[in-house]
């Protein structure tokens, strides 16, 4: 079973492809899974991917180019026809055949949908367009298969019959009233083991999970990762049943969140991959690296503010690497444990016990590490005052790393921002500064250079 | 629909419990969802939780116990006896049940699934538990609706009506041929379709993704996610259909993974969360600022070793914790890339174009950086030598960043070692010590001091 792209394949299929050979090719590859078509796509020409998409049945092409990298797809979308790519969205599910249209260029949108033969489907695509991004409205499919409470249960699988054709996975049956307000589910289970004339409303369970087409991305994932949901049914303001999220959507969306929060914490902006090209990972990484610059430009003036030190104490200037990383390292580690903590709803209790807590925590690492760097100072025979020095001031810097580590990403959460701002270059910049300056200002306090 | 977890409510229950009522207990708590249940046992003492649980009905409980953090349940699992386990454990489905008794104790172990009253459940729990952790026989549950090929179709809807009793959700009917052996599977909707007295051979899907016991965790979860599959059967060595997979267990399984790796990157080792002893967090973090310790005193060195520069160009000793932060940053960035792209399996191509590309992109990041330098020299009056000199050193340190923040991750890959250990605090100490060591030998061979 396990599918292996081969460069043979490849070549293979190139060839056909210059060939113009469209039967090899439907012959070659129509047994092929779509995910497997969609990594042959991703490795050959945009123009050969679009030959091969208008050569092939759209019940595997459509599903493939839902697969493909967003730029990647947008390539060959550009090589399409619109009534190709009208052909394409036919076979998809409405949310699938929304989020392409949405990445069209506005002026042959209209064209596209326009060229949809089933007017139904065309008219449910246009529907999910106006709902906002992020929000269930977008992410939903009409799809469904939905009962009236007052069918019985033959009536219902004759029913599901007509619309299953139209369902790629049935996961619940939805049951409303007669003016279509989600009223309960019924599973396929209990349909299987109750009587063909029971009415629905005698069998049907009332108490059903839903989310309005409003409710944000991330709370709906929050929803169906709680109650272990594998798919959801959405209502409008009147409580009006208008389409269902499936569990593999809320799979992309908790990869690509902890992909964007991963990435955001080694201050790396936008969503870029490894296959990125240079100038996109540059635009990605640099103004971070412009702000760890100018963090480090503070840095070398704070120095310079301190520089009588240099004639009596320069060893501390031999430290500042080690302050500077043991301020980042902390803080990071704040930081990360915060992040993820808002992000699972785990951040309970005052702010106070926090604070005790983090303090608490940063001592007993603080001394730690202190007791290291006098152990140090004794074997390398520093200046003991020196090396109590450091070990001090140390000790403070890592229990303000910790506490703006904690309390930025908290803080910020309180304020409606993304917390995973506040990890990575941010976090470690800010604390680099803060930390040398906190260093050399206890130093000066306690040997009085 | 929203459950909010309300300091009333955990009042009035822990009142309850105070009191002995188990009657007000369950008239109170029946209707609620097992997720909210579980919420609210994480909130009371395990004394409680343990009580709360002897009263409820197992089939709430034992949904609540498993979403339940492991340490709390590992508490309230203490204070049940193994008959009271064994309760809990009759209404889970398999690959819960197993994964509740790996986490008792080994002398208590055989005699909660003594306990266990249905025997081919017992049976079933003990099968899983011979399963190596990690892959595809620890992780599937015995718990699946199969028919035989040469049934027909109200045979099969007869049998499936028998076996759905068992199964929470029935994704898929998976066909065997007489022995057992895995040939196919059947959707409920085909089933709805076709007629009556049709024979199952006729109507199945012979091409079926599966897995076999030995599959890795990680293959599982690449497999249903590339073929966006809800559930995977799981054969034996012989072929035989033993299990299947849900994706809701991989669901948890990719979040699980994605935050390991969040924090592997943030310096945290272990899976701590914001929640636990602060003597928890101290083993998960120390080790990794210890790490950052050496390698901070390992600078301490160096710079000791070039203290010939200090007469002359003592600036240089002011952007150590510059060049340092530039080394870490764009190490962090690089290998963030690699890891991810390692994971999600797009680092394709031959080495060498991967050394050109990251060879331009960091000359690209370090020019642009480097005339940052310049200005700032330019700006504060620095000797021109001496700013060139550091921003040439600078473009260096951040061309041999990158290169180990991306190498590294690919040759312990390479070696089967998990690469994310090569983010975060181990690189940007390496590239700590390293780029400051360059910034300083390349400084010495333009400046010659």
């Amino acid at each position: 079973m396990q599918f292996q792209l081969t460069n043979d394949l490849i070549e293979t299929v190139e060839q056909l492809i210059a060939n113009r050979d469209g039967h090899a090719l439907r012959a070659l590859l129509h047994d092929y899974h779509f995910a497997d078509i969609a990594e042959l796509l991703e490795e050959i020409k945009s123009k050969e991917a679009a030959y091969l998409i208008q050569q092939l049945d759209s019940e595997l092409t459509s599903d493939a180019l839902m697969e493909l990298d967003d730029d990647v797809r947008k390539k060959v979308l550009d090589r399409l026809s619109p009534i190709e790519i009208a052909k394409e969205l036919e076979e998809l599910d409405t949310d699938d055949a929304a989020d392409i249209v949405a990445e069209l260029d506005d002026e042959i949108q209209q064209e596209v949908i326009s060229k949809i033969e089933d007017e139904e489907h065309a008219a449910d695509i246009l529907a999910l367009l106006t709902y906002d991004e992020n929000t269930a409205g977008a992410l939903m499919a009409k799809e469904l298969v939905q009962v009236k409470e007052t069918w019985t249960v033959a009536g219902c699988v004759r029913e599901m019959r007509r619309q299953a054709e139209n369902v790629t996975r049935v996961h619940s049956i939805y049951v409303t009233d007669m003016d279509g307000k989600l009223t309960g589910r019924l599973s396929l289970k209990d349909l299987l083991t109750v009587g063909e004339k029971t009415k629905i409303s005698e069998v049907f369970i009332p108490k059903v999970d839903y989310v309005t087409v409003r409710t944000e991305n991330e709370e709906v994932a929050r929803i169906m990762q709680k109650y272990d949901l594998e798919a959801i049914p959405v209502v409008d303001e009147a409580g009006i049943l208008v389409g269902r999220i499936t569990i593999d959507d809320i799979v992309d969306f908790i990869k690509d969140e902890a992909d964007k929060d991963y990435q955001m914490a080694a201050g790396i902006s936008a969503d870029v991959e490894a296959d990125d090209s240079v100038w996109q990972l540059t635009r990605a990484r640099l103004p971070w690296l412009v702000l760890g610059l100018f963090g480090g430009l503070g840095s070398v003036y704070i120095m310079k503010g301190f520089d009588d030190a240099l004639t009596r104490y320069v060893e501390l200037f031999f430290f500042t690497p080690l302050i500077a990383a043991m301020a980042g390292n902390v803080g990071v580690q704040s930081s990360a444990i915060i992040v993820q903590g808002l992000a699972n709803d785990i951040v309970k209790g005052s702010m106070f016990n926090r604070l005790v807590k983090e303090i608490g925590l940063a001592l007993i690492n603080g001394l730690a590490l202190g007791l290291l760097v006098i152990i140090f100072g004794l074997i390398t025979s520093m200046d003991q005052l020196v090396s109590l020095t450091i070990a001090i001031s140390m000790v403070l810097v890592i229990i303000v790393a910790a506490l703006v580590g904690t309390f930025v990403p908290i803080i910020l959460d309180k304020r409606g921002i993304d917390p995973a701002i506040a990890t990575g270059p941010f976090i470690t910049t800010s604390n680099d500064i803060f930390g040398i300056f906190l260093f050399f200002f206890i130093a000066k306090l306690i040997l009085g250079f």
